[in-house]
């Protein structure tokens, strides 16, 4: 159960996938010599320090005791550890004390800690959404108050949306903010699924509340944001009085044992207070700031645990012997890797996550570009990250859960059996699909949203680029690439059959174009995963002299995919447009009747 | 977490998909009025008796204890209440206390149980299992001293295979059987993964072993079946002195945490005593006259507990409120059912429980008419048992694991706490693809002996059947069976390519036939799936008019299937015929370097 960071993978999706050199002017510092030793030094500290905690910490769980949450054994010392080496604040400003280095960097660096240990990696996630909301809209005095703390990981943070009758729709709200007079708001209500919501790794807990102030509208144009820390700041920076807010329950989770997910009250004694971050009614404006970012960090997220996955059942397949494979030479079973279908598990698992990896590193860059790229390049640059965005959340996340499953199945019975740990790697997963989000409601804002923005701009560019690699391809003598081309124009015109037959619905029949959206999400992924993997094969061609063995391996991993998932993928047109509508045919009677 | 059985549909799938008329000769005493009354029956005990124990036996599970294993709380009530009625029964001879009715009736019972308690429901099918092994190669007296005990559930069986290093090679096994001259032998050696190894439902716990006899040749041609009790029957019936078996360990799984999956030690004490069953070496082929059947049953419960899924978030999806529906009328939030991704889902879930449950019973059928069906009947109806049981099991079960899944997402947040109980399906399925043969072992026995015995009749035939629906569809002018023949037809055409392409290289370059095994084994479950899906539209069609709502869903659903999962099935051809092998490329390196 070790964990060894694939910093060879990592760097190549970096530089020959996401093209992480076009933000040479925005990062002038950056180089992948830097890349390369930040890499380097953080995969020896989540192999070492995060993934030895990772079964204990599932195991172990975190406790609720005495209104207060205990983490798991351990859990203090390594994310002191942790953020002592300032690995949480690689893309922050130089300015509040980070490193101001490309996020798509960061998130490797992330999938690290993601894949060492998921539960321990979730109280950063939550920490970079509030360093983020208080960036973007946070007064001067809030900044200084709290960046510097949240920004070293002294201090922790949180995001509270949901309520048990608010959770998609978050509008539903109902937690009240009442002015108290002197800038500072009362807070009362109950948030639930707060990751991080108390614990005692860090001495302050930074939690951003999303409420009603009086006499709001309804729903989600009524919805203001705002600070509530734990203890109270002091000017001097230390720590003042608590505040009335409190864990009053932890849930009994499927996975992430280790990561508390609290139930909070807040004001239910002395009254908690808190401060407006950003305008009044617009809370749910400056949630969605750090939305798209937190949805990439799932992507990312997913990623990480099916290579934890992976990399366990590619050493259980390499150690466990039976049967004797077809061609063995020698006497006496065979490793199972050496079964063919055992062989086709693994580089599927491997294939699909250097897919996933490719989508949400590319969002990255975009994201970076959108930010601080050349100011003619921003608007595209944005459309590529929004589009890429909710592939990168659902696709990875559904592909982790298939992952972490096969996985589970190369280790036969043993799979089966917790010891193993196999089977957390699937438990663990399965939040991925659901936060930030439903997979379903990343699949809508794809197919609604997201096409339809700029005119269709976003597709259009996503489906030129696929083009223009096909086009690449054609140009290659190398055999090997040779159905590469074909299988990227089919890949590319189903999108865009799928995408003038959903904006048609859409207007005019919106609950059929609705009900073919996650077929549609699944389409995108599936073209864009292989795209991107070609794209890497081009890459890696260029460099396979230098090292026949690793980059040659890259264009078989593009070719399986292409040939496996890429081919299949037009098939899919037919369910978006025409079959997924007919499940509205069936009644909630005849769902029902049986 | 209630559950309701599926009575109509189960029907609708006997009478009107898998023909269980064509039995009429074999079982003169059944008929749909009787076959209706038992399903009536036992669906009022599952869910009222197994039913509300599975949520309390997940949380409590087995324990071991002093030796001896205690079963959660209730079921040992249950056991005795549920034997009591005499379902376990159904199928067997009345020559044993059976009621002699078809096995593809007692399946539909069998689901019931297991959709109500899988863990429960386990003891039951282990027992299945030791009656058939009994019956088919045990001696008149181990009979008579046995069967009738196990007939009517006073005594329950398990089947002792796995041992550490024998697990898919079962013939690496090292069990040692010594005889002691007065006909019985001595049984020495540690057992793994023993399902109700060992508890407190039942008096006593027949055991099938098996294991080495001295001298025997190596490999599976050297291994024996024995059957040893727990504790040795008087000649009265009674119970007479305990043997020397004992559970010394219990499993910590993933699921079915009610099920206690036992390490059996054998002989550690004053020795432990058993009987030979078949003959001597041929072990191996006696336990596999019980493992199609076995398999068969872990399809028809990876059916089960994907059903239970289904209902489990149906009834989520009808009281959930969140957001408005596009075209709701009224003001407030709308059920999430009445969200088109949502209606989506659980169109899709129960598309795929229906193909499932077809191709189980089916296969159920065909093993009926191969055992008791008219002589001239029997050798096709083999074939046809053969060839749809791995489809039955690994189809049935990698699609459960799709639909738990789903059934998690469509609670959201809710879905990932345990207390909701969607957790508990998933983590309940995930066993099915891995026992009575893992999914890669049933693919390859579809892709090896399956494919090409009898001169690859079974296959022939099964296309024929296909095509032969096809037509049927062709003559229909109901809209609604326009695009039908085509489907079936381009499904039939693509595992007919696939065929061939494989036993080419079964025999060419066997690695690259393995290596498409897998994908095969889904392509011939999606079009099966969608040929009786569509065989059942066809029967609605004549039946519409007696219950529009009701046969109408019947089609609908078949239309949904088959424009979604069915239309996309051809794609899977290239797959299987050259993407599969491509992963051969990737070496142990290829596939380490990261």
């Amino acid at each position: 159960m070790t964990y060894t960071a694939p910093i060879a993978d990592m760097q190549f999706v970096l530089e020959g996938v996401a093209d992480i050199g076009r933000l040479a002017s925005a990062f002038p510092d950056y180089s992948n010599e830097i890349a390369s030793a930040i890499l380097d030094e953080a995969g020896k500290q989540a192999s070492e320090v995060l993934a030895p905690l990772n079964w204990s910490g599932d195991q172990h769980g975190a406790v609720l005791e005495n209104g207060r949450v205990r983490s798991a054994p351990g859990f203090a010392d390594a994310y002191a550890a942790y953020t002592e080496a300032g690995w949480q604040a690689l893309s922050f400003p130089e300015e509040w004390g980070g490193a101001g280095l490309p996020r798509a960097l960061a998130l490797a660096v992330i999938e690290m800690a993601q894949s060492a240990n998921m539960s321990f990696s979730l109280s950063q996630m939550l920490t970079l959404g509030t360093v983020e909301a208080l960036m973007a809209h946070g007064t001067p005095e809030l900044q200084a108050a709290y960046l510097p703390k949240l920004v070293s990981g002294e201090w922790t943070g949180t995001m509270n949306l949901t309520e048990p009758q608010a959770g998609s729709d978050v509008g539903a709200l109902k937690t009240k903010a009442t002015p108290v007079g002197d800038g500072s708001y009362l807070i009362e209500g109950q948030k639930i699924y707060i990751t991080w919501g108390d614990h005692d790794i860090a001495e302050n807990i930074v939690h951003l509340v999303l409420a009603r102030l009086p006499n709001a509208p309804e729903g989600s144009r009524g919805i203001s944001l705002f600070l509530v820390p734990k203890f109270f700041p002091k000017d001097d920076g230390g720590l003042g009085e608590r505040n009335d807010v409190r864990p009053i329950g932890l849930e009994k989770k499927l996975g992430i044992h280790a990561s508390p997910t609290c139930v909070m009250a807040y004001g239910e004694g002395d009254g908690a207070k808190g401060w407006l971050i950003g305008e009044e009614n617009k809370g749910l404006a400056c949630m969605f700031t750090m939305m798209n970012s937190a949805r990439l960090t799932v992507g990312v997220q997913a990623v990480a645990i099916a290579e934890r996955a992976y990399q366990q059942a590619l050493d259980y397949a390499k150690e466990r012997r039976q049967g004797q494979a077809v061609g063995a030479a020698g006497p006496g079973p065979s490793a199972i890797i050496d079964h063919p279908d055992i062989r086709r598990t693994l580089t599927d698992m491997k294939a699909k996550i250097a897919a996933g990896r490719a989508i949400c590193y590319a969002t990255g860059v975009a994201a970076d570009e959108a930010e601080f790229g050349p100011g003619d390049k921003r608007a595209q640059a944005k459309r590529r990250e929004d589009i890429l965005t909710p592939i990168a959340k659902a696709w990875s996340s559904d592909r982790a859960i298939e992952i972490a499953y096969s996985g589970i199945l190369i280790h036969g019975g043993m799979g089966f059996i917790e010891e193993t740990g196999a089977a957390q790697h699937l438990r663990d997963a399965c939040i991925a699909p659901i936060y930030e989000g439903t997979n379903g409601i990343q699949a809508i804002d794809l197919a609604g949203r997201k096409l339809s923005m700029a005119g269709g701009a976003a597709l259009t560019e996503l489906v030129d680029d696929i083009r223009a690699t096909a086009d690449a391809c054609s140009g290659e003598s190398d055999a090997r690439f040779a159905d590469f081309s074909d299988r990227l124009n089919a890949g590319a015109s189903a999108m865009v059959a799928c995408a003038e037959g959903l904006r048609t619905r859409m207007s005019e029949a919106p609950a059929e174009g609705l009900a073919g959206a996650t077929p549609f999400l699944k389409l995108c992924g599936d073209v864009v995963g292989g795209w991107l993997l070609i794209k890497g094969a081009l890459y890696a061609l260029g460099q396979e002299a230098s090292n026949p063995t690793y980059y040659g391996a890259k264009i078989q991993l593009a070719r399986y995919f292409s040939e496996t998932v890429l081919t299949a993928a037009p098939a899919l047109v037919q369910e978006v447009n025409v079959g997924a509508a007919l499940s509205l045919g069936l009644s909630d009677d005849a769902l029902t009747a049986a």
